[in-house]
Parts: C-alpha cells; sequence; structure tokens
C-alpha cells in the first residue's frame, strides 16, 4: 500500500500546514501565559498539549491557503478557534462531570472544578483578544455568533437530556451548537481574512458546518457500535448519561408501546439494570436505526464534499475532501 | 433634609439617565431571548431581574453622556457590559458554591451548575455579539482585555485563598480583576465611543479603576466591621472562606509569632472555632488593620474624584464624583 494514501487525511494536512502549525503552536503558548496566575498556564498546558488533533485550526490555515491568503492573520484566528474549543471542552467536563479527556484525567479532577470554570474564562477572553487583532469587524462579528450558538446548543442538550420528546430537529440544534458552529465558523473565517469571493465563503461556511455534523453523528453512532479500542471511546457512555441522540431518537419514533416504556425507563428516569444497553442496542438495529443513522452520516459527508466545487483546485481541497469522507469511513 | 441631597448617588444618576437606562433593561431583554433553549431566559431573569443597582451601565451611559455622545451605541455597550457582569455573577456563585445573591437563592441552587456555567457563557457571547455591533474595534480591544483581566483576577483570587504570603500588590490584582477592570472598561468605552479627546477617555478609565477599587476595598472592609442590616452582607463571609483581603493581610503584616499561628490556623488551614472571628477583629484593631484599610479606601475614592477634573463641568460629572464619595462614606 502506498505510504502516501495509508497516511489519515489531517495526518497529510498537517504535513502540509506543518509551518504554520508551528506557529499557531508557538502563538498558543506565549498567550496561555499568565503574568499573575501561574495556576492558568498549568490547567491549559494539561489539555492543549494532550496530543489533541488540532483539527479546528488546521480547518482555518486550510481554507485560507485554499483561498490564496498570504499574510499571518490566519495563525492568529487558528489559535482564536483552539483556545475557544479548549475552553468549551473546560466547561464540558465541568458539566458532564467527566474523569477522563483524551485518555488523561481532566482538569476538574487533577484541580477542581472552580479552576476549570476560570480558566475557561480566561482562554475565553484570550481567543477574544486575538481575534479583534486581525482588526476585521466581519470575523468578529462571525465568532461571536459561533460562540452564542455553541453555548446555545450546550444549554438545550442540558435540558433535552432524559427528554424522550427530543427531535431530529432539535438533535441536530446541539450538533449545530456543540460541534458544526467552531467548524463553519474556522473555515470561514478563513476564507474572510483571504478576502475570497463571497460564493467562496459560503461555500467554506457549508463545508465546515457539513463536516462538524456528519463528525458528530458518527461520534454518536459509535457510541452504540463501535470498538473502544479502535475509537478511544466507551461504548454505552451517552447511553448512560441519557442523553438523546440521533439513534436513539430514530428507535423511539419507530417504538411500539413497550418499547417506549423501555425507553421511559432508561433514557427518561436514568433506572438502567444490567443488560439494558444490549437491549437497546437490540432495539436500535430492529429499527434500523444504526443504517438510518449512518446513511445521515454519509449524507452530511456528501454535503461536505460536495460543497468544496466551489472552491478553487488544490492538492488542500483534495485533503479536505478527504477528511469528510475519513469522518465517516471509521463507521465502515 | 433636602429629598434631592437624600437621595443615593445612584438613585440620582438613574433619575437622570432613565431614558437611556429603560433602553437598555429593555435591550437586556431581547438579547437575553434564546429561540431553543428556554432554561436561558429563565436564568438570567432571576438574576438580572432581582434588582441589581445597573452601577456598571449607568458608569457607561455617565460617561458617553458627559462626553457628548449623541448616538445609540452607549446603549448597546451598557448592555454589553451588564451581560458581562451578570456571566461572572453566574460563574462566580459556582466558584464559591454561593447560596445567596441579592437576598435570592442563587441561580446553582435553583437550578444547577451546569445551567449557570453554561447560561454564563452564553451571556459572555452575547455581550460580544453586541459590541461587535458598534464597530468600534478600539471598544472590543478595551473589552477584550477587561474580560481578561477579570478571569486572570478570579483565578488569582482562587489560588491566593489560605495563602498567607499574600501582599498587598496580589489584593490590588486580584480586586482589578473581580472589580475594577469592568468598571474602568464601562467608563473607558463611554468616552470612546463618544469620540472623547485621549485625556477625558485616559481620565473616564483613571475613574472607573479608581471607583471599582474603592469600591471592592470597602465591601471587603464592611466584612469585618459592617452591620449585616445596613449593608446586606453577612459579617464574616470572607473570613469563613479564608479570602486574604486587605485588613487580613494588613494585620498579617504586623502580626507577631503567635498571632501568625493564630491566623494560618484559621486563614491558611480553615481550622476555625467559635469564637475565632471576635479575636480577628480584635488583632485587626490592634495593629489598626481597619484603619489603614479605610484610608486606603477614602483614598482611592479621592483619586477618583480628583480624575474627574479632566473631564467638562456637567450636573452628570458631579454625580460621579458624589458616587465616588458614597462608596467610602458607608464605611462612616
Amino acid at each position: 500500500m502506498d505510504v502516501v494514501i495509508a497516511q489519515k487525511p489531517h495526518d497529510r494536512l498537517a504535513a502540509l500546514l506543518a509551518e504554520d502549525l508551528a506557529a499557531v503552536n508557538a502563538l498558543i503558548r506565549a498567550r496561555m501565559a499568565s503574568e499573575h496566575a501561574p495556576r492558568i498556564p498549568e490547567v491549559t498546558a494539561h489539555l492543549v498539549e494532550a496530543g489533541g488533533k488540532r483539527l479546528r485550526p488546521m480547518l482555518t490555515l486550510a481554507a485560507a491557503r485554499l483561498c490564496g491568503y498570504s499574510g499571518d492573520d490566519h495563525v492568529k484566528l487558528a489559535a482564536t478557534v483552539e483556545f475557544i474549543h479548549t475552553a468549551t471542552l473546560l466547561h464540558d467536563d465541568v458539566v458532564d462531570e467527566s474523569q477522563q479527556r483524551r485518555g488523561r484525567p481532566t482538569a476538574n479532577l487533577l484541580w477542581d472544578n472552580q479552576s476549570s470554570v476560570l480558566v475557561g474564562d480566561y482562554l475565553f477572553a484570550r481567543s477574544f483578544q486575538l481575534m479583534v487583532e486581525t482588526g476585521s469587524l466581519r470575523v468578529l462579528d462571525i465568532l461571536a455568533n459561533a460562540a452564542a450558538t455553541i453555548a446555545e446548543g450546550e444549554v438545550l442538550q442540558l435540558t433535552a437530556a432524559r427528554n424522550l420528546a427530543t427531535t431530529e430537529s432539535t438533535y441536530l440544534q446541539i450538533v449545530r451548537g456543540k460541534t458544526a458552529a467552531l467548524f463553519s465558523a474556522a473555515t470561514e473565517v478563513g476564507g474572510v481574512i483571504a478576502s475570497a469571493p463571497e460564493d467562496q465563503v459560503r461555500a467554506l461556511h457549508a463545508y465546515g458546518d457539513a463536516l462538524g455534523i456528519a463528525f458528530q453523528i458518527a461520534d454518536d453512532l459509535l457510541d452504540y457500535q463501535g470498538d473502544s479500542t479502535a475509537t478511544g471511546k466507551n461504548v454505552g457512555d451517552d447511553f448512560r448519561e441519557g442523553k438523546l441522540t440521533l439513534p436513539v431518537i430514530k428507535a423511539i419514533a419507530a417504538a411500539d408501546e413497550g418499547e417506549r416504556a423501555f425507553w421511559q425507563r432508561v433514557i427518561g428516569t436514568g433506572k438502567q439494570e444490567p443488560g439494558d444497553l444490549d437491549t437497546a442496542q437490540g432495539l436500535l438495529r430492529r429499527h434500523g436505526a444504526l443504517e438510518a443513522t449512518r446513511a445521515d452520516a454519509f449524507a452530511w459527508a456528501d454535503t461536505a464534499r460536495a460543497a468544496l466545487a466551489a472552491l478553487p483546485e488544490a492538492p488542500v481541497r483534495d485533503m479536505l475532501s478527504d477528511l469528510a469522507a475519513y469522518v465517516v469511513d471509521r463507521l465502515n
């Protein structure tokens, strides 16, 4: 097998963007410092240097390069996006009372919830300073709207948990908040900073939006059918937390009275017994919910790839296309 | 007694700025809405409509008026400042595990910590959208820096708690973060939006900074010598939480060996016994720490009033001057 083909698309992107990514990492390290409060870089480094894939900043760098950008504000925006992502991870782990993130104990466990909340706030403020430095009001507008959508989606997820009436439309809103809003903002600002034509900026937004949705649907599906050694996710986490993800929403829509009572008990009230996850997986299979969810994920990946048609032909465009394919290839 | 004189300065300011304040309140109500997540306006309304004094938005409105501003971006900025303040209150109450705020149960108690963290994030994002709408990069720069100083000060306060080595300089840094940064940003952006001359903008910043510091020092002093029925504060709260506030820092600096052991036990390790607050208050009196703290508060109030000299003579300027005096008059 050819070595280049064997590499994952985000590794190929990282290789292509290596110089810019190094600049982003240097900027992140410089801006996570705090003259007065050493707790801030400690907590941030724990998360930022735990080997995240830098997927979101790479999207900004790739979009800017694809649109022919030659300045260095894309590095600031890529760091901005990673800071926003890190801030939301810190707050998410407090909200979900998580114990592990990227295979290591979470910051809320190593330090405390207080540090996670406040360092998250600090990183959000730092991201805000970085984007102001670009001097682009349009970029600020895009990122401010993304920040609001992210927080709204998180609140929506909180209130939708254990609610069997949650619809696919609400699910999509939550997914846009928790994942797609930052993906689409990351790609869009790359085009905006490059002064790309409007149709290209719209295409970059559409690509990031669809990529994020495909990514999250795939993630939610893997929570019911994945192999934890391959994905790093524990199968059944969402089930145990009573999250109304797409496979479950589809199965509930097709449920008979007895099945509804089952879902009400295990998700609605959270009274779970041994064997419930197996039963749930059986119901998902019986109603074709896994296959239907898988089809949705592939459709969103196709939407992402199709959006790229409006953008200039270039190796980086092919990699973005491969990335969209890869996100759902995990499901095969 | 003359009725006008009997009124408190912030009530007179509120009367003078009544029309603008009504616009700010309407804007706050409009922007705290969420199409998708009703939990957001519920939590926000609980706090925003609990009868806060709207001191920070009034500072922005007053500064803009004093500098002759005639547009309506000052209303957006005043709402921005109140949203930032509300977001920090929501997060503070999670961090401090508070039960009460403005005489009512806190949001983290009525709902949960999750809602307080995420709704705080939402309000911060909303504040960011509002300030972007003004189109002023300088305003965005000031508020982004203030947000970073606020979060850094909060982290610093967290790590300085129970640390007897905390200096007056660190205390001042914390106070700038928790209080003065938003006061000074609130007044400064009022001048910037009015295109005031640089010396006036600097004076507005200096006024807000000194006012905020005087306000916080007075608050910290009242925690040791206040009358809870008059101030609404419970005497001894900071003591019980092991906060290193100015009176204690001064008393520790003057402590002999036995006194240091006392402070180490009650603040450093938090092992408090009945009567410890009385003992602490006795030590504060013996070393003149209360008087010295009081003198510092009055000096900062004088600094605030002096800064106003660079600004145009006007009734609103007199009210800002009276406000600075009032903040420390609570100590008499």
